[in-house]
């Protein structure tokens, strides 16, 4: 099985700037060990269990309320598929091998 | 702490029409005993912890995953807020008390 | 054609509370004379071509300008059908048929 | 006005694997001249205004209907700010000038 998901998870509460408040989510994820991209629009991580992406959620949302966030939004996105994973190069891979490079 | 969900979770190779799988979904939601609405483009659920919500997605998969889907996507909003609860229908009330009556 | 699309768009620069700023969105849509629902975690309309529903999301991002914010997120997801419409509460009746009476 | 836009796209009804369809929707994307990176999950491309995303939202859907798709589903978010652009690379540098640098 593999899980690719992407995230974005922000405070509503903190001002129009909320760079200090993401960048510690961010944090969270580079040290969990998962796979992961960091994109202008959220983040992607690749796991082979639903659980695992689904905890790292309830971290991120634990890291905003520890800074004192007492409004959050998210948006999630979930591809879940059968089968081997790879896909967190392997989707764009295979958009190249049909249209020629992109940019990523 | 008030958590509201808005989460659509569908197969992408059952082909045009996903009604009986989503069905299902819709199912084990109501059977959850979480407070739902019914949307014509995703359910919406109010928990007082995101494990719960999380939870929740995690059996929709598995929903999906026993009919032997094989690809799955799904789309989730998350809209977490400090304080009571009852915000499933205090947010359209809140509305309605700024412009008047809306559809719902 | 059919084009179900639910969209949430709120400013991030005023606030924890932003009920006056989408009430205005919402009155915008009701004025519309497009069908529309307005749900705990966004506003679901139908309309027969794409065009009409991303002129909606431009009026939106308009209505929310004029208040002065200075910035603002949305999400959005379309479900684009070929055939006839009425999916706004054909789909919801469609679950109906399959486990019975939910809530909505 | 920077307006960010994060979208994915794909059909329902052609099957578990959709790459030939998105591979199409990614050539239109590319060919568009706007500033666009494809990730795992879906394109990123800026703008500085919002009419100018839509109508890519518009031709995107236009593309896969021309493939012969009846029923195509897509996520859409929006980051919308006052002010210059150049958010593309600048919202991830500065997530590294917090924490070092990140997988991007």
């Amino acid at each position: 099985m593999s899980v690719l998901m992407e995230f974005s998870m922000f405070p509503t509460d903190q001002g129009e700037s909320v760079s200090a408040q993401v960048s510690e989510v961010v944090r969270m994820v580079r040290e969990s060990g998962l796979d992961y991209r960091l994109t202008p629009m959220g983040t992607v991580v690749e796991t082979d269990n639903i659980a695992e992406a689904m905890a790292l959620v309830e971290r991120a949302a634990a890291v905003l309320d520890d800074l004192g966030c007492r409004r959050i939004y998210s948006a999630i996105k979930l591809d879940i598929r059968h089968g081997r994973g790879g896909r967190m190069t392997g989707k764009i891979e295979s958009v190249e091998g049909r249209i020629g490079e992109v940019e990523r």
